[in-house]
């Protein structure tokens, strides 16, 4: 109880300070903000015996499964990472000096559009430690205070890391307030962060589909949310046979459990015959299971029935399913009614038909001839992202530093009064 | 009860139809939506009479006090205002077709961001019929369907227009499902708006604070609200006199009922002594009150004194709140305790006050030497708004076509897998 009835009191303080951090990051440099990665990341690789005997003891007090434990440990090569992680944000352009946009109003107004950082970000994410450290990378880069709020089994590595990161950022002369972690791990602190209104100005969840279905039912602050990735892979009748064996192969089985690994393969019929028993024998090789529909299944009959709720199934796993469509339509039509507009791809030689594909479809990522793995905030060149957002507001696709900044205008005039 | 049993599987039917339109706008070319604006515009002249008899009983109808009625009230200049301003949307450039940024990873794939409709949105507004016929004309500009769901006061309003809405659409040949009116007016149906994730896409609440922050407590679709305005013009000692009496009382007295009018007015104090009693009698002339902090009644004493939580009241009237402050210094620190992120203004021939000014303020929209009522769509010259978003995701200040646009990526690859 006693610790219950101070949650709000401690969120307060803790949002307070780190909206004082996002003013005082208002007047650093791009140079400042890159600097202190730099040290964040020299500090990370200073303390990485502390990090690594924290994580031990994470690790030697969980109870959880190996999928789980995987997630949750580190060692040298995953701290070395982290540490490059900040290093490369710290490389790219400064998001907060793009220029929006200008123009001169008939009235002699000049008018600009500048980013401008969100505020204080609320993360909310599960075991992995590094999520904590690349979220406070890309908000320190794009002037956001964060505070991180990692899963209960990893709160011994997660405040190592936190205090590596602060060293850093004092070693560069910015707030420390600018990264915080929550002081408490019971559930009420989450609760307290999701109604926080005014004093944090976007939550994002990253992790299972539990947790962000809860924050995106239970949130009275705007969420940057992550959910689900049902993607497609669709083989064109024009597709060259050598180029999608090794693009679906890559799409579904380079790794199964990520938002962006392909969840259903869709065949052209005109090339299904052909294809089919190629495309199934490659990803058996490798281990995949599959759930086809009744066309496939006369094609391959040893592919395994598809049951009602397959083809609306984010497997993450190794089990494809699979269907027959008739040309880019069939794929279209299929793809509006199982899909979650993640991540979408096109093989074909095709131009007009690739074409017609890329304009029609409404996926946050769409591709032509290329693995649908390829929906990363790193493959993109945003250097880490904090996830890939599935909604269709603020932003889509992976998050990195630019979709971390909103904007706001300046006006210059002449003493203009409005008629 | 049997209506409001109802209300989820209406609102079901005209968001899915909705949806549906959206794919069909998706398939158009800007040319055929600005020519069913056009269409829209020349139809509202066409009802004008219609439109009117409905205004009418309307008016006849309501119970409202004067501001209420004028506000509900149509004349044949506000109908052509109407047409116009959906004529002057089809003008615009296309908000669809902007290039978002596009570059080339060292793997070869050519990766484009590019402007995607946000989708069905959601509007809810009182009594002004324009909001509807403007909120209509810019979601078809940017390719979105909207279900629009006016005061009950406003209702036969609504429906003539919308009559005249729908045969533009019609005539055009584009689908007449993109713009729609609640078929039901009880607040059931807004509570039902509010919660239909997946149907609707996002909710813009127009109209007085009592619906904004209904909206923004109760909604689980993501909300762009139009909440308080708490603007500031600062006086800065450098500033010349005559354009401070003319920008101060422009943005106080123009019009005292917009959300950009300034309610409180700041005076740097080595400029006090001077200009304060020349606003003052300026505005006073105007029929202005005031509400001054012990500072400036010492300047003017007749002026009433300032009463705790004055300086945080959006008076909205003829009412100004008036402080002296210590330089820009002083200005950002009484609106960083006291305003709204909305808009602000410096007036200054000091170049440097005034970049520091603008620079260090985090406002919507923040003006150098220009009143802040410049704060609008139209005169930022995007032909028409369907609101000031005073938060800070997707979008911020006025919201035109292109606020309402999200993105997507689009990436071409010539069979690149994933490491």
């Amino acid at each position: 109880m006693h610790i219950e009835s101070d949650v709000p009191r401690q969120l307060q303080r803790s949002a307070t300070s780190a909206r004082l951090a996002v003013r005082a990051l208002a007047q650093t440099s791009a140079a400042q903000r890159d600097a202190a990665l730099r040290a964040m990341a020299a500090a990370v690789r200073t303390e990485a015996p502390q990090i690594l005997a924290a994580n031990a003891a994470d690790l030697a007090a969980s109870t959880a499964g190996p999928a789980f434990r995987d997630r949750l440990a580190l060692d040298p090569p995953r701290v070395e990472a982290i540490a490059a992680g900040l290093e490369t944000l710290a490389a790219l352009p400064d998001p907060l000096t793009r220029d929006l946009g200008h123009w001169t109003r008939p009235n002699g107004l000049r008018i600009a559009r500048i980013p401008a950082p969100i505020g204080v970000i609320g993360m909310i994410y599960e075991s992995r430690p590094n999520v904590g450290a690349d979220a406070a990378g890309i908000c320190i880069k794009s002037g956001n205070a964060v505070i991180l709020r990692g899963g209960s089994d990893s709160a011994r590595s997660a405040a190592a890391l936190h205090v590596a990161l602060a060293q850093g950022l004092r070693a560069a002369g910015l707030p420390e307030q600018a990264v915080q972690i929550a002081g408490v791990t019971d559930r009420a602190y989450v609760a307290a962060m999701l109604g926080a209104v005014g004093l944090i100005d976007l939550i994002i969840p990253r992790g299972g589909k539990s947790l962000v279905e809860r924050v995106q039912r239970d949130a009275r602050v705007p969420v940057l949310a992550h959910a689900e990735g049902l993607c497609h892979t669709f083989v064109h009748a024009a597709a060259d046979p050598a180029m999608a064996r090794a693009v679906v192969a890559n799409a579904k089985m380079r790794r199964t459990g990520i938002c962006a690994a392909t969840e259903t393969l869709l065949v052209d019929r005109a090339a299904a015959r052909d294809l089919l028993p190629l495309l199934v024998a490659d990803l058996r090789a490798l281990g995949c299971d599959f759930r086809a529909d009744p066309d496939a299944r006369a094609i391959v009959p040893s592919l395994r029935a598809a049951e009602a709720g397959d083809f609306d199934t984010e497997w993450l796993d190794a089990t494809l399913s699979v269907a027959v469509v008739d040309g880019v339509d069939g794929a279209l039509d299929h793809i509006a009614r199982h899909g979650s507009q993640h991540t979408d791809a096109i093989v074909t030689e095709d131009r007009a038909a690739a074409q017609d594909f890329l304009r029609r479809i409404d996926s946050a990522v769409a591709l032509w001839n290329a693995s649908t793995q390829f929906c990363d905030g790193g493959e993109f060149g945003f250097g880490a992202e904090i996830g890939i957002a599935t909604g269709r507001l603020q932003a889509r696709g992976p998050v990195g530093p630019e979709q971390l900044t909103t904007y706001r205008y300046v006006l210059e005039g002449s003493g203009q009064v409005r008629p």
